[in-house]
């Protein structure tokens, strides 16, 4: 039997994630996303299905990108803290991890350790970090910071701000320093708890960590940089990288160079679990699916692609007109030419001819469309191409995740492509096998103490 | 009848809160405090009894004292970042406030806006914060902090860091803005959310508040300074202060200048509510109650309440034994003498004769000990000071707060001092009866947009 992939269901705390516009749909419940009930039902159909974690992404300030577009279609803004709400989730089940987003603008590294620690606790040990460096500038203005443009300033940021947080988590409670003795009235040995010194270019502490050990310490480490600096990144932090490839063939480039990266920093290339993220509509028919992923499109306000296209090409792609052929486009502008190679470079030729093509590109690439028996063969392609898993995300809520529960999940278990039963432990147990806290490899273990 | 008093229960993410040591209780299920069911539990018996509301103290960063001294005793520290916990009990419960405390010192205004509104979302309108400004040393230089040993600054700090919060709390999405509208595909009116522009001594802050509106919008405002900055503070923008006055007629005299300072700020008198601390020990005889009280004083550590003196007194109380008289020390130290004058000032005489007596003074003063009947009375007693209610701590876990409401509160009910059904609505509509949202009066109203 193969060993079984991982599979996390990928959501914000906002009206869609992915597929915007979905919250439109009559029936939908996307927008119950501020009601505690929302979430806890979804945290038992995810157990139910005995998927791996909960993936909260999240858009610290408000998302880049015109006004009225950003306000009128709620594009990932406006949206609420997916930390305050895990507690809830974690109560209604068992098993079920829950992988947070935090970026490093959000909030000082010592006000985060607590945070981090608190969940760990009151999750057992079930806990992961997406760790974000907030590229938008709106961010940026909402909390005062300068100089944030730059991407290699944020990733430094992001180094100095993680080594503070495994220095709070690793090396402030020594193994042995809790103590809880009543008999003597001693909760722990003060000479085994150690105040950390930080004084670097953002930040300075001096203090112990605020909360004694939880199972795993330091949680797991996602991460989802895709440049040259976010991958250096991955390579030395993350347990777990999110990538979004669109294709068994280009998700084989991206894991031998997250592996890759891994090993550049001595680490194992197992040591990294890469998850593709991936859109799953599936239907009894491939008709009925096909109808499915119709409808979505339809919910998709198309000023709005043409605004998040016009932004990555850098050219006001409204002028044209949707029927407009691409290889006009690429005689215009430089910009809609790089944009189209790197289209091109994950597509079946031909698939994309107009600016309405093009304009779908994005939501289809991250799609998978058939019966529950398609679908699996699609994942298990991935899965042939290395890929260790995914983050699913949601084309309708309800319904995207309670059909891979209820038709997909079923015959990806009877392959032996996904787990039957959780593994016993902590989410780092769970994805990895052996141990609750951080591998021998890994940058936080030399921070520990004693 | 008379109005129903106020009742929460106050409890900190720590091994001990007001009475130390309790964790070495046997059976004391006070080092459960980073598991989920303890807070549950505990969140469904106060709603069991009709309690209005727990409050969450916290000690951001390490609390003050000798290393040793309060690592060993747990005093305070470690603890867990309370907000993160509410969701569970808020979900386990229907009407239930959750008061939480939260440090302008822990993160920044912005980041903080978004929690509060995502807590009063998902508690539907059942949330408090109550504002401290962080006077340990030890929480400054764990976030990098100079200069804030000026209590005054502190202050200066609240003011402008609460300004932000009510203005993206009120400011930055006006009534109406929220639309939902599927069919059009508009989410909100973009014309009516604002970018708050702030720049101030601390903080600088450009962009639209994260989060839709909450029920509430601005958390029901608690407050607990005592100084003349703190106090004028209170008088600004506390809903709610809470008071350690220790007897109903130092209390007379407190609530008397908190509702002054109210009238101060151009408030009505009974625009703040004005909690009492106090530890309920309740036995079916005296002699059961006090025993009960006696235990409890067993469990604390002398080392501990002798450097608290000397740190209050300035001098080194450890020095002196523990029958010592006090008028010894009146003669020695004018330091001992002023912490005396207050003890004077709300004692019985005759009732502190001993250092060993002034050691457990602190607790006692915040004690009632009695019969389910003594103790209505004394309650009823600080009603008539005029007291709006209680913030009740416990002396033992469990214990104390069950006690409360299987043997209190059914005869503060009987005597019409407490409510035996919640009132509708949200937390500040049972606390005042009319309206989700902050009064006309409080300086939050003056910050809504449109």
């Amino acid at each position: 039997m193969t060993k079984p992939l991982i599979f996390n269901f990928m959501a914000m705390v906002a009206p869609s994630h992915a597929a915007t516009g979905i919250w439109r749909r009559p029936g939908s419940t996307a927008l119950n996303y501020l009601q505690l009930d929302h979430w806890v039902e979804l945290a038992k159909l995810a157990e139910r299905g005995k998927v791996d974690a909960l993936f909260f992404a999240d858009q610290f300030g408000m998302a880049e990108g015109a006004w009225d577009l950003v306000i009128g279609n709620a594009l990932h803004y406006p949206n609420g803290d997916p930390s305050v709400l895990i507690s809830a989730m974690a109560y209604a089940t068992k098993e079920l991890g829950f992988i947070f987003t935090n970026s490093v603008m959000q909030q000082h590294p010592y006000t985060f350790a607590r945070i981090a620690t608190t969940l760990d606790h009151a999750t057992k040990g079930r806990l992961g970090w997406n760790v974000v460096t907030s590229p938008s500038s709106r961010a940026a203005k909402a909390v005062g910071v300068e100089g944030t443009a730059d991407h290699d300033d944020r990733y430094k940021w992001a180094e100095e701000y993680i080594a503070i947080a495994y220095s709070l988590w690793e090396g402030s409670w020594e193994d042995g320093a809790v103590l809880h003795d009543r008999e003597r009235g001693v909760f722990a040995d003060p000479a085994k708890v150690h105040a950390i010194s930080h004084a670097g270019t953002r930040y300075r502490v001096e203090g112990p960590h605020m909360s004694e050990p939880s199972p795993q310490r330091t949680p797991v480490i996602f991460q989802a940089g895709s440049s040259a600096v976010g991958q250096a990144f991955a390579g030395r932090h993350a347990e777990g990288v999110f990538i979004v490839s669109g294709s068994p063939e280009a998700a084989r480039k991206k894991v031998a160079s997250i592996r890759q990266a891994a090993v550049d920093q001595g680490r194992s290339p197992e040591d990294i679990v890469v998850l593709e993220g991936l859109t799953v509509i599936v239907g009894s028919t491939m008709e009925e699916a096909r109808r499915k992923a119709k409808e979505c499109e339809s919910y998709v306000n198309s000023e709005v692609v043409i605004q998040q296209l016009s932004a990555m090409a850098r050219i006001d792609v409204s002028q044209y007109a949707l029927s407009t052929p691409l290889s006009e486009l690429m005689a215009h502008s430089q910009g809609i030419r790089s944009v189209l190679d790197m289209v091109i470079d994950t597509m079946p030729p031909g698939e994309v001819a107009t600016v309405n093509d093009l304009l779908h590109y994005s939501a289809r690439k991250m799609r998978i469309v058939g019966t529950p028996a398609t679908v699996c063969d699609e994942i298990a392609a991935y899965a042939a191409a290395g890929v260790d898993g995914f983050n699913l995300m949601y084309a309708f809520m309800p319904g995207t995740f309670d059909d891979f529960v209820d038709y997909v999940a079923p015959l990806l278990q009877k392959r032996g492509l996904m787990r039957s039963e959780y593994s016993p432990g902590t989410l780092r147990e769970k994805l990895f096998g052996k141990g609750a806290r951080v591998r021998r490899s890994h940058p936080a273990f030399r921070c520990r103490a004693g």
